[in-house]
């Protein structure tokens, strides 16, 4: 089954369009989860990330589709932060979840595809990751490789058009003959994503704190899966993210991080009760968001 | 001693421009440095590419500046190929060669931050990289982070500009009210620059394979170091390289990876003399761009 059947399954089954963003700082982890002062390693903050995000996914299985497990947080504690990165996003595969690789990865010819392996193939003869995150300064040299890739493993990827954050516009916003800058980023993925019916296998992220622009995009890319970070701490609220669904309320994952993970907020200590306070945040952004999603036919 | 003032003195030091790319594929190893077929794991090929990386940097670092070991192809190979490119990475540093980590990371925030700190930071207590490569997409957001651990520690970063690809021109040429996208991401660069005399810490990629902005860019970006690829197997001659350098013949590293790592050509296959092969390719092509390079001055 391709990336985007498996997706739309996933949205379908958990009701729910939310992907859950795991970032661990640590901040967000709880005080019996935290290496000892006599053990602050990398050896010891990687292992402690994956258990604080097993318990996460423990929390949210049921409750979501997706899963975006950011790879910076693991990449700064060097090897054995990527040993723990390759064994939460596994977990979570085998939790049933979608687990999308936010590497924002990005670059040209073989070095491409070795980054389409890594993180779309299967490195070591096992699957990392159900999607990744692509950057795509490059053009089209820069994405044809993942969407090799991305065809024969039956995977997806999701590249990077307009961004949740506030100096997105400097480059993006530009004016070029096709448009702002982020509308000719969509019109390459379009020329690149394979004919067929329905979803294909390239995606793109854009951002809910631009909801005009979000809008545009559905519109402008009817076969594209988005990933719409910026809802949440970035302040992005489910009206902004209401034109991000097509008629059917499929066709986006919103994105939320810190607010679903430390929904008390990152300045404040880790409440004894955490799990169940991720819980009901996860219920609530369902809520929130289902609120503003179009009602789903039963038909598949 | 700052990131620009320690290449500067490298540069002057090897009397050689060039950065040596480090893309280990299994076809550019010898067969005595290939695991065998029984021996077959990502933990093999790590540690080959590592002693390959190793015996290639002994017949570089009194040749060349820079060497820029590519991670994509130790990405591929999972957690004990990112041990094996940090390890790599050292060991170019103890051999007095800068290092700029081809890495090509680009998000914003706390998430661009953590990158920062990867790879110039001090992850674990050790510095990995003198530098690396950044992606601009995000705009400035995604690369004050990076500025501001550069600073912290005297490394340097280099931002894409104008790749040297077929398909860079397909978004970075796109007119602007700017110019040409490329240039608007130069001009971003310059107002990011710290104040001062001299090449500052930030600086940019921008391929031997378009000569003629090549040449505009080293105008408009008078402080900053250019990163050349395309030199060598992409088709760029030292010619197209030329108007990459500063009257002082400084301010640009030209990279060059198959070209010099696989001189004998990728497809054919490695001969005995490897060593000696990689050696004289090291040093015709420091004569080949020595040749165009304006004279150094004496002077420091």
């Amino acid at each position: 089954m391709t990336f985007a059947a498996r997706l739309e399954q996933r949205v379908r089954s958990t009701d729910s369009c939310l992907c859950l963003g795991l970032d661990p700082r640590p901040d967000a982890l709880p005080a019996d989860l935290r290496p000892t002062t006599a053990a602050d390693s990398p050896e010891s903050w990687a292992e402690a990330y994956r258990r604080w995000g097993e318990e996460v996914l423990d929390l949210a299985s049921d409750r979501v589709p997706a899963v975006k497990p950011q790879v910076a947080f693991f990449e700064i504690l060097g090897p054995p932060g990527m040993a723990a990165y390759v064994a939460l996003c596994r977990a979570a595969r085998e939790r049933g979840l979608t687990v999308i690789a936010d590497v924002k990865r990005g670059d040209i010819g073989s070095t491409a595809a070795a980054y389409a392996e890594a993180w779309l193939g299967r490195p070591g003869g096992q699957r990392v990751a159900d999607a990744c995150t692509v950057a795509p300064y490059f053009g089209s040299d820069g994405l044809r490789p993942f969407l090799e890739v991305a065809l024969r493993e039956e995977a997806g990827f999701f590249v990077l058009v307009r961004t949740s954050n506030p100096s997105a516009r400097e480059l993006q916003s530009l004016e070029t003959p096709e448009g702002p800058l982020f509308a000719a980023v969509a019109a390459l993925l379009r020329q690149l994503q394979p004919a067929g019916a329905g979803y294909g296998p390239i995606g793109a992220v854009a951002g809910a704190t631009w909801p005009e622009e979000l809008e545009r995009l559905r519109g402008g890319l009817p076969r594209a899966w988005l990933l719409v970070p910026g809802y949440g701490a970035q302040g992005g609220g489910a009206a902004d993210v209401a034109g991000a669904f097509d008629r059917q309320g499929l066709g986006a994952l919103v994105a939320a991080s810190r607010s679903l993970t430390q929904p008390w907020g990152a300045q404040n200590p880790v409440p004894e009760d955490w799990r169940e306070r991720v819980r009901v945040a996860i219920e609530q952004a369902n809520a929130d968001l289902n609120a503003v999603r179009p009602p789903r036919s039963t038909a598949g």
